[in-house]
């Protein structure tokens, strides 16, 4: 018998419990499931942060750690989880990623705040340029950025995708260095979909923001600590950057005294942008654990030194 | 020597002179291009509406016309208008469409206006559902209707698409018959890109939005003709249809005082969904000047008892 600890905040428990179950008997998996456990007996943890289990040192015997979450840089930095920890990879968290950042880079492209703004009668017709005359360059090549960067060649937009590490997607051009701005010379747009780490912090700077086009927008679905809000909201202020829709704020919720809530140019949607998908979360999660039992390597697992 | 008179509104012959002279050069021909040329001498026509030519019948020798726009209606309606008579297929102009709609039906489902018209401070988080639970019906399956529809399925949309022949279009089920309903049931959207016909008038009626998903939302790029304006507001008003964003009216300018503009869950845009773009369109026109020239027969010719 496997004993499985489902931790995380309490309402996710009964949305989780009957898949999670499910799942794990697809694998054909004997398992004590369960959001209750005496620390000591529990085999493997099926972690979202929540304020019951801050300290991983009780769990003596935990071979792995599952996250609920794509992003674990709030995990990440918790000293007493030392055993192995696995990101989410969800393809439902995938898919709707796609969908928002395609919807905004078009909304942007399209310029329908104008329209739907401005229901004032007034017949003006602007016709915007082709997605083929707007390059759009996405951070992070990771599953989400190199599915959004995917999607959004498809349809026609020049995209330059950017890592650290090489990276090879269909259709997009793929730069890696250490310095962003080798990829956003006169870029139009820029979606920013990476992990937030120490060397991630702020890459979203005044020296960034300002080799891009004038009037470029900025979308961030990832997290907030990517963008340096000081700078973005001077860039906005100097007509440097157009629009920019964020997702993400260092600070959640965003405090409703934030200047972001009331910049003209800013769009704040409160973490919308794609959410874990309890059922193809609970298979990948099942999946993963069948994997630990048998010996084989683990899906998406956390280089710490990485960070993601 | 060919002459070919381009007549449209004054505004355009200086955008399209150069290009048209370009292309149809690359094609080898040999010809006379003006905006003013006598009528007897004529051999081809490249047109759109304008108060400067409405009567036909002096261009004697005049062996084709060539629109400038992918709509004929308001053109074919002109009996003085009897020869050969080619629509636009222009490429840019799909592109722009598929762009346009994409964005659209996009921004319905992931239901973007709730945070561009709501800046208030209030973190209400409430993530859409997938593409893969909002099927979508295309009400027309020509170039323009099969572009879009075809985008919406590689995105992750189920996409039904209606017309009246038999189409066979990569991942979107055609159903074919003479009542829209039968592809109407149940769906979450509507995009109306068909022809402006005797048939197709106010095809958009109290009967087809009924028989759509409670909260349905209507896109219309097409015609403004294609919808019954009555039945739409009261579809509207009583929460049957969510949301209309139309591009297309039976008058444009649209009045200042017409209903639409004012209605709060009704989106007017002018016009813009696609225009032709000049440069792809000299280039097909340039193209079927050497069709015609060469004995080939003419692409996209407008077949008279259609309409389109």
């Amino acid at each position: 018998m496997i004993n499985i600890l489902f931790s995380a905040r309490t309402e996710l428990w009964p949305v989780y419990r009957d898949l999670l179950s499910g799942a794990l008997a697809d694998q054909g998996l004997d398992v004590h499931l369960s959001d209750d456990l005496p620390a000591a007996d529990v085999d493997y943890i099926i972690f979202a942060p929540n304020p019951r289990l801050t300290d991983f040192t009780p769990y003596s015997r935990c071979r792995a750690v599952f996250s609920l979450w794509a992003g674990v840089d709030t995990i990440v930095q918790n000293e007493t989880l030392t055993m192995p920890l696995c990101r989410l990879e969800d393809p439902g968290l995938t898919q709707g990623m796609v969908e928002w950042v395609t919807g905004h880079v078009l909304r942007h492209h399209l310029g329908m705040d104008r329209q739907i703004l401005n229901q004032n009668g007034v017949w003006d017709p602007i016709a915007p340029p082709l997605a083929a005359d707007r390059p759009i360059t996405v951070l992070g090549m990771g599953v989400l950025g190199a599915a959004c960067a995917q999607t959004l060649a498809s349809i026609g937009f020049p995209v330059t995708g950017w890592s650290r590490t090489p990276k090879n997607v269909d259709g997009v051009t793929c730069i890696h260095s250490d310095d962003p701005r080798d990829a956003l010379h006169d870029a139009q747009g820029v979606v920013l979909l990476l992990p937030a780490t120490p060397q991630t912090k702020g890459i979203l700077d005044a020296d960034a923001l300002n080799v891009m086009a004038r009037g470029a927008f900025v979308i961030n679905p990832g997290r907030g600590a990517l963008i340096d809000d000081a700078a973005l909201i001077s860039a906005l202020d100097s007509g440097q950057i157009g629009h920019a829709t964020l997702d993400a704020f260092r600070i959640e919720p965003l405090p409703a005294d934030d200047p972001y809530w009331s910049h003209p140019k800013v769009t704040v949607t409160p973490h919308i942008a794609s959410e874990t998908r309890p059922a193809t979360a609970a298979k990948q999660i099942a999946e993963n654990i069948k994997r630990a039992e048998t010996g084989s390597p683990l899906m998406n697992l956390v280089d710490r030194t990485r960070g993601y």
